[in-house]
């Protein structure tokens, strides 16, 4: 195989062998559909349930009953929003955030049109939310605050406890949904602790397969199923249970826990190295985050007067993955809606490329893009059209 | 391991190692997320375009952008109907069938709720479907037919080009959707030859894995998405693609075309003599169907005066595996509903059973069945209330 390295692991990871490896029964000689009654079904429909407290562990719910299985992040997002306001028609108001992940945006942009009031809340230009604004948006009319726990592209971290405890001072039956789909296993995740009613999980993105997430609703929040039919899930969610997967992300979960402490320190330590090596080589590059909180793993760097799509291009010649925003958006050359909000200038926005880190990452690849990326953005500035301006900067920054 | 005769294929099937095997380097190194832009996704991007055919094929579709993934059959069943109904909102009228997937008479119910009129056709007591009632019931306001291709419990065909005649006669703007769950693999699938919108299929009914199904909506029908958010699936349904499981289908979909002959006449040979050989043996059994057509891998059998329940255990015990319904209905007392729209005498509901084979079922485990089966129906019916009945029952039966 050629040269590999992987760093965007905000867009999706490998699978960890011993995931793997505990799914395989379930693809095997385990195919009983767990609903079934003989015995044979029995080591399915168990496996299902070990896979439901380790999730429960995992947010640390009360109660494994508060852990509904679903086919994906975005299916835990529809389910939690559509769940809650189906289920409190009345109530028309939502808040959430101008940053949140590009699949909660479109379905927020489909509720306006069918007549709900959406706030989408800003942050300053470090990447982190206004508070205040958001304060000040709840009103009786708000069934739902939704914010992600941290941003996709930029790794910045939001204030889950804070926004909670000024949800419930506002109004306590306004109900609280957090995207947690960038934090799980990068930061510890306390329901309890956060005052959280809904949140969401997807597992491909912390070493399960793509194609299962989770969402855990706590039992004073009730909602209406977004796939309606049979009785899995506690009539939360109809379908045949993925027995492989829902073992796969109970088994990841676990794993993820015992890594976070290696997340935090050994991971952190080489995004810190890329980050603070690009930003001492290449005097076009600028941290678009500043010195806000972030994820151990992720940085967000602009480049200068040049274009993200060709460095990516070069980068991908060279074996390496990085993006310019979610795998969701790829392909748009609209630039990123999140450096927007942030308002990152002009001239760095277009070239900003996110880089994300896993707990597989080596010192030897960061040492490898540290190595090679000067020479692509070089190669990349040499042909932009903005000269004048580059040789201002470079005087400024080497001064 | 011990002892597995698995006769509950409507229910799940075993992964075919060859699935299995296409599938797995999609765990391992080709991991990219396949909307990602660098060239190490262009394999998983690649092998989606490739599934995205054979099930194109499976169907015999005239285009392969009429394919949508999905989650499972529940999934396909609620995009389509839901997307259909979001999509045509000034109608409010559906037909649909007494004997329906509990999944799909369950969405109904709720779209009742919703200020929606549904009409449930119903069955003879063969569980042929009443076709001058479903004629009859087509009007101006009528948004979707639909029908289930087979039923999961008795195997019984519906005529879906006949009724796609019918529609397009009385209303050219009503939608067809047809629930294909049951056929997929036991008879071929042609969308354009039989008048089909809209057909849901389920992979793991037909030896891939379960947690992965497909939709056909043909270019013709315009559909809203059930879950929304990235642009995957052209917009259709948002969420990061399970590249191993739509691999998996994909390879499932072409075996299974490959193995339709065999279906139609060796496993269909077995479940004929199954079924011959428990009506000779066991003077209490009943054909639950009589004549009418049905997949070549399906029987349902009553056994009279005595609990299916009661027969299951004993069945489990032995290592054999059927039911008496579907397993999304399973722990239900409640006699089935299909074997209820059919007027199954009382005698006999309760003590129905679905044996359903597949293309890993073999003459041994056949006839180990019929060689087991007499001797626990005559314990369960030798505990029965119902004696002086069986009695003359016997009497009848060997006159």
């Amino acid at each position: 195989m050629d040269k590999l390295v992987y760093l965007d692991n905000n867009a999706t990871t490998r699978v960890d062998e011993r995931v793997l490896e505990e799914m395989m029964p379930y693809f095997k000689e385990e195919y009983a559909n767990p609903s079934s009654m003989y015995s044979f079904a029995k080591k399915a429909s168990d496996a299902i349930k070990e896979a439901r407290v380790k999730i429960r562990d995992f947010v640390n719910a009360r109660d494994e009953k508060e852990i509904i299985f679903t086919s994906c992040g975005s299916e835990s997002a529809n389910t939690a929003i559509r769940g809650v306001l189906n289920y409190n028609k009345n109530k028309k108001h939502i808040i959430t955030t101008k940053v949140e992940h590009p699949c909660v945006l479109n379905l927020y942009q489909t509720l306006e049109k069918q007549g709900y009031r959406v706030d989408y809340i800003g942050v300053n230009s470090n990447g982190e939310l206004n508070i205040d604004e958001l304060e000040n948006a709840i009103d009786e009319d708000t069934a739902l605050v939704s914010v992600m726990w941290a941003n996709n592209e930029t790794g910045v971290i939001f204030p889950i406890k804070k926004i909670s405890e000024i949800i419930k001072s506002k109004n306590k039956d306004t109900k609280f949904f957090v995207d947690s789909v960038q934090v799980a296993g990068k930061i510890p995740i306390d329901v309890q602790e956060n005052g959280i009613d809904l949140l969401g999980i997807s597992g491909h993105k912390f070493h399960a397969p793509k194609g299962v997430g989770a969402l855990y609703v706590n039992s004073k929040t009730m909602i209406t199923p977004l796939i309606i039919g049979g009785h899995q899930e506690r009539g939360k969610r109809a379908g045949t249970e993925n027995t492989p997967y829902i073992v796969g992300i109970g088994k990841a979960a676990e794993l993820a826990q015992d890594s976070l402490k290696y997340e935090m320190t050994e991971v952190k330590r080489l995004r810190d190295k890329l980050e603070s090596n690009i930003v001492k080589k290449i005097y076009n590059a600028r941290i678009n985050t500043g010195v806000a909180e972030r994820v151990p793993n992720t940085t967000n760097i602009g480049f200068e007067y040049i274009e993200g799509e060709l460095i990516l291009l070069h980068l991908s010649d060279m074996g390496i993955c990085a993006s310019s925003g979610s795998a969701c958006t790829s392909g748009s050359l609209e630039p990123s809606h999140v450096l927007r909000a942030m308002n990152v200038p002009f001239t760095a926005i277009h070239g900003s490329i996110r880089w994300s880190l896993s707990r597989f990452t080596t010192e030897e690849e960061i040492d490898y893009v540290i190595d090679k990326l000067p020479e692509i953005i070089e190669k990349v500035t040499s042909i932009s059209p903005y000269q004048k301006e580059l040789q201002a900067l470079k005087n400024l920054r080497q001064n």
